[in-house]
């Protein structure tokens, strides 16, 4: 009679794979290109021997026998003769329960569903420490780039102070259309819908959602605080205009979308929004669907973290990463594992999220006004009463006939709210036309 | 009577400092200031409790009673006391020593030193392999850019193809000064030596010399085979003028000093050297001391890697992240880690690093010619009869009453044995003037 037993050092590690979408078959097809130098790094070999997806009969085609195919994922979740669960359904709902029906049954679990863990995080991670297990999600971040390593041990011995980081591809490369070609964001968005960099409902990545969840992950790595989606100020790309593009340009500038994170004396701030950088950052020079994060540390000083964001194959990468890491301690105990969120279990901060009210940066402000005297006078008493310093102001000369012209201010560093008040009382100004377009400013330094 | 016991998991880890210097004092400070943060990481408090130095006032004033001080290093890298050895003596006789006694006396060890393991990794971790210890050495390439990690862990999906690097952080200052302000080599170099960011004798950094150990290293982990520093191609900045920078700028390239690792057909290429960067690459545009690392992964694509190559707080910050890294497995069984070049240490390939002249690579040249007919067609006709075929032809006017011009071509890929060959007919036409300036290029797509 054999007896039954767990794999061992030498056996190949089993996973059950749950969704073979884009990113699953990315998945698939590297474990299995990449086989034997996989097998040379982690020491044993990582199969993927089950798969469950609804689609059942494409996932029988990609297998080809290699794997037994399902449609009942809890099936996978809850097989004896799985090691570990790689989670690439996405979404919150039957995610959710997949993975924490993986934990229970001892499962290590892989994913790279960034709104499951921004969401859901507190309770998976909670749950994974009572069963023992692991939960990596490197792929949930920033595509291929190992920014959740570098930010976990990399950087361990950095009070970091802050983080700015693209990570949302689609956003980026809606940006760096509308500055290369002149186009106004309606037609860029259609371009980037036609060549599949959007989606058909593009609210998530262009409205910062995804960005959000990406960025809560990071801070929860970043400050040792758990995860707080619901605090995290959120605003897209949707209102910028070529012109205000234009205007950064000139003014040695570019808009990107970021993703915030800053250590400040009051709080945590946590915030997604268009920002102006310098030009010459290097981030400011991340273009196309690419991503970058930027970490500044207290000893390191800036690093950054370029690669694809978003694919395939790159985010295959990540998720493989994971596979070998959890399969090098599949067998350790907990204490020789790097915590989930970077810190111990027990060593969470209660470090409070501040209100973007209470956020102190530097802003662009672009205001139309009528071409009159003592204009300029009101707008800068204005500025002054609310205690925001002015670093520069241009006013762009009137087209021929034009009786508007255009005034870019930029401050110095002000706080929110402050310039929430002073934007209300130069609105208020018979002389002034419309809103303000108000774009915050980062000098990244 | 109480029992002499090792460190156990709630005990703070006991760290012997070999080496006080800018590092070491960077890395006392970091480990100090930051002593509740790694602690709410490591689940353990890191503290030196060992200094050995030859300057030991010096030694004893920074320790100011917190560590034991000596100038006998053997005592430390011996004494019982200690769980792991910090080697920051750089260089490759006494410390090469050190490291060896360390892990003969089962120490695991954390070093920044570059030349030592480019010189004797093979040794030095086969030695650890057969006393169960880690060898950490994330500070000895890119200083506090988590490199090692990234290529080691991070990428670990991938096979990778090849990696360029901007690793000497006084050749880039220089390069970039050089382009900045129209300033020629020598120039510089005093200018740098007064900022401190070349040393007195700057023939390590310039020559290529120090960034070949660390491109030896990155190879190493890239491709599982053993350190070969002998077979590294260098070549260093020293030749290079400002006309060549001036010349690359306007065919929309930068000229970096990279080290380059590559994984060909016939084998590894392993090289430094001066090379055109298209100046839209973010690592064309990574300036001053500062480093980056290229790497291309078949899974993951490119990604980028950058930060502070050198400095006390930026290297300590990577020789503490190692130690909280090998604090964390210190009590783990070798399987659970990772191993020292990336792949299992039996599991080392022994692909060949191809010679310089086997290289296929492609070539900025420049030539003085008279200004007379006929010379372009020898030229051209010399590069085709080696199958050297051309990208880019320019020739730049000649000033007022010159009768000599400069040719710039840029080439397709070629072998460097056929551009050689082919330079050394055309500097023998009797229409062309001095030697051929080679600079080699990379699309580093």
């Amino acid at each position: 009679m054999r007896k039954r037993r767990a794999a061992g050092p030498a056996q190949p590690i089993r996973a059950g794979l749950l969704g073979i979408g884009t990113v699953g078959r990315g998945t698939w097809e590297v474990l299995a290109r990449n086989a034997d130098e996989i097998q040379r790094r982690a020491g044993r070999a990582i199969r993927i021997t089950r798969i469950a997806d609804t689609a059942i009969e494409r996932a029988r085609a990609i297998a080809g026998g290699k794997a037994g195919v399902t449609a009942d994922a809890f099936a996978v979740t809850r097989a004896r003769d799985i090691d570990i669960v790689i989670e690439l359904i996405g979404g919150t709902g039957i995610a959710r329960k997949l993975v924490l029906d993986a934990i229970r049954h001892r499962k290590h679990v892989v994913t790279a569903n960034k709104a499951l863990l921004a969401k859901h995080g507190n309770e998976i991670f909670a749950a994974a420490q009572q069963q023992g297990v692991m939960v990596a999600f490197e792929a949930a971040v920033g595509g291929g780039i190992p920014i959740i390593k570098a930010l976990r041990e990399g950087l361990s011995a950095n009070r970091i102070e802050w983080i700015a980081g693209i990570i949302n591809g689609t956003s980026n490369f809606i940006l760096s259309e509308m500055r290369d070609k002149g186009l106004q964001f309606g037609a860029v968005l259609k371009e980037a819908q036609r060549k599949g960099y959007a989606e058909a409902d593009p609210a998530f990545d262009i409205e910062g959602v995804d960005a959000a969840h990406k960025l809560t992950i990071l801070a929860a790595l970043a400050f040792g605080i758990p995860m707080q989606l619901d605090k995290a100020y959120t605003e897209g790309i949707a209102a910028l205009t070529t012109q205000d593009i234009r205007y950064a340009e000139e003014l040695g500038y570019r808009i990107k979308l970021l993703g915030i994170t800053r250590r400040a004396r009051q709080g945590i701030e946590l915030r997604v929004h268009p920002t102006l950088v310098p030009a010459k950052r290097l981030i400011a020079n991340v273009e196309g669907v690419m991503n970058a994060v930027l970490v500044k540390g207290d000893a390191v000083g800036p690093t950054l973290y370029y690669g694809a964001g978003a694919g395939s194959q790159p985010t295959a990468s990540a998720v493989v990463a994971d596979l070998i890491d959890v399969t090098r301690l599949i067998t350790a105990d907990p204490e020789h594992r790097v915590p989930h969120l970077a810190f111990q279990p027990d060593q969470l901060s209660d470090e409070p999220i501040l209100p973007i009210g209470d956020v102190e940066t530097s802003y662009y402000l672009r205001m139309r006004v009528r071409d009159q005297p003592g204009v300029l006078a009101d707008i800068t008493r204005i500025l002054a009463d609310s205690s925001i310093s002015i670093d520069a102001m241009v006013q762009k000369e009137p087209g021929e006939g034009e009786r508007r012209v255009d005034i870019v201010v930029l401050t110095h560093l002000a706080v929110e709210k402050n310039v929430d008040a002073a934007l209300r009382r130069i609105e208020s100004l018979a002389t002034v036309v419309g809103r303000v377009t108000r774009i915050r400013l980062e000098e990244l330094l």
